[in-house]
């Protein structure tokens, strides 16, 4: 049977002051009224009832995962005890998966973020599953880019293999690092290649095959936490082994070495929402282009993104600034430098000011 | 006997989102551990013992500051139903002083301005009242003017007329309005021009005696309320009769007209904090220019006016900006347009955002 394994598992800092430590970018109601994990579960809905849907979290917020998804079975909430990298998230998912249901195929997903058409979406997460249930080996789907980006990884297709309900399936022919602005260029000209969006399809037996085959240190750490979950101890090993287990992503410790892998080129409008720009993209925009969000008023300003979790924000004469204010912090910097909020918070830790952190 | 006389019945809105309807700047720490009324009264405190301190003040705002002056007696405190501008002000203050002390010498002073050397600020204010005893009439203090500055009134200095303790106390020659940049450069350099920064010496008869003669409206509008100040219904007759009174300031209204003003140079560091950036003037500043207060952080900025009344505010690449922050409300405005505040709230209250304000 089809089952959804969402990766929730990020702490990412760029979204501070909105996320926090123990409120990262995937609970955040960031351009919606629910946090992206919601969405990401609502947008599963029609595909994958809730009690196959599985979310791999942290334990800082495994809690506020099943208060948002009280749909989901609270035994589908997986926390990792420390973050592994995705061949170990997806790894640990597959075994919890495999224990209720041995012939089990995996969608997996990142909780956070954005797509366009969900019917469209919805479709081609089915086409994506058929594929691999069909022909077994590991799928991927690869977002057709819009403009030469030079922030995300590439897939390259290679030869077509089949087509399902309107979709083409090829071979995945490699995973292509962060390009220069150049490459980007002859990417988008060239219709090859693919934003990599870290969506995924497979059977479970067949991701724990290729991982014991190309990670055997990963595979029996895994075996002994999968064997443990089936019983009372599932926590304790959890707890023990999982620290242990040798850290690489899916793309490179998996993907890359697997005998058959797939990837599926989809056009419905997507986001990982990576930067405030980017939610602002997603927000309502004033006559001058001012992205607001919350009780916010723009004066005489144009260009910027003003998100506001409670305060009023009253912005006047600026241009191209992200202003994000929190009851107990606040950020302002030029929207151009929005990647810069690592900076913050390091900065913040410096001063010794956790408590907004 | 020497009384003070703080005016302190400001509800400006230069100050928001710090300053709000209920606590407007003059009981606001801008630049202290403690708001400008105490930072007034303190400083006067070893010329004028705390029951011949008196407070003019608003309905909203008379409970502030009797919390605010535990050593000032609760009837010192006089609440404004209504503000009519400085002359009903220094009448309702000069009645209310008299009904105690016959024979009453008054110095009058706003609430929220700030002063370097306290110590010859004393002794301009002893040399002032001891002429005004001496010799009658109404007398101003003027500030030296170090800058060619079109935001304020000045006064011009007329004859000198005696000197007293290092003073020299002139004839008033005249009441000038706000400037232009060239004027205020011919100022400047003709040495008899002063900022005109409101402080007053007088004995209360004799401005009540000038009221007469030239307001005779509002002369028997405070007579009324004087009266009734004595007896029990003083609260009374002040609500009923005090927003009848004409509105005119004591530049205009009284000391323009007077027989006899005088006027005593005074070139002790001076600010009436306006706005924002003369605020940031007082408080320290960073390497590359921050001026801060409360818990900011400037990464990468420089010039910026960055005021906390609690958040973590967090400044990183941006130049010459305000930014003010409170737990309800945010402000973000480049330093040469802070005078723009007023449009702030204007809108807010468009929006129907009143909590705010």
């Amino acid at each position: 049977m089809l089952h959804a394994v969402i990766m929730a598992g990020g702490s990412g800092t760029r979204f501070w002051p909105a996320s926090r430590r123990n409120r990262p970018k995937q609970l955040l109601d960031l351009v919606s009224t629910a946090p992206l994990l919601r969405l990401t579960f609502e947008r599963l809905e029609e595909l994958v009832p809730p009690d196959r849907v599985w979310v791999v979290t942290t334990e800082a917020t495994a809690g506020a995962c099943r208060r948002l998804l009280p749909e989901v079975p609270g035994s589908n909430i997986l926390a990792e005890p420390v973050g592994r990298n995705t061949a170990a998230c997806v790894g640990l998912a597959a075994h919890a998966v495999r224990n209720v249901d041995e012939d089990a195929t995996c969608l997996v997903l990142p909780a956070d973020h954005l797509i366009g058409d969900e019917v469209r979406f919805r479709s081609a997460m089915a086409a994506g599953a058929r594929m691999v249930e069909r022909a077994g080996g590991l799928l991927t789907f690869g977002i057709q880019p819009t403009r030469p980006e030079t922030g995300y990884g590439y897939l390259e297709s290679g030869e077509e293999e089949t087509q399902d309900d309107g979709w083409t399936i090829h071979h995945l022919q490699r995973f292509v690092e962060k390009p220069n602005e150049e490459s980007a260029r002859r990417y988008l000209a060239g219709g090859r290649h693919l934003w990599n969006a870290g969506i995924f399809a497979w059977r479970a037996g067949d991701v724990l095959r290729e991982i014991e085959l190309q990670l055997p240190e990963l595979a029996s750490g895994l075996q002994r936490i999968g064997d443990a979950l089936r019983g009372d101890d599932g926590d304790k090993v959890l707890a023990e082994v999982y620290p242990t287990l040798p850290a690489t992503s899916v793309d490179f410790g998996i993907m890359e070495g697997a005998r058959h892998c797939w990837v599926v080129p989809v056009d419905f409008a997507w986001s990982d929402v990576g930067s405030w720009p980017a939610v602002a993209e997603e927000l309502p925009n004033d006559d001058h282009g001012n992205a607001g969000r919350g009780r916010v008023a723009a004066l005489d300003a144009a260009g910027n993104v003003l998100v506001s979790g409670g305060p009023v924000v009253a912005a006047v004469g600026v241009r191209d600034l992200v202003v994000v204010a929190t009851p107990d912090a606040v950020l302002v910097v030029p929207k151009d430098q929005a990647q810069r909020v690592k900076e913050v918070v390091d900065r913040l830790r410096e001063l010794g000011w956790e408590d907004v952190l």
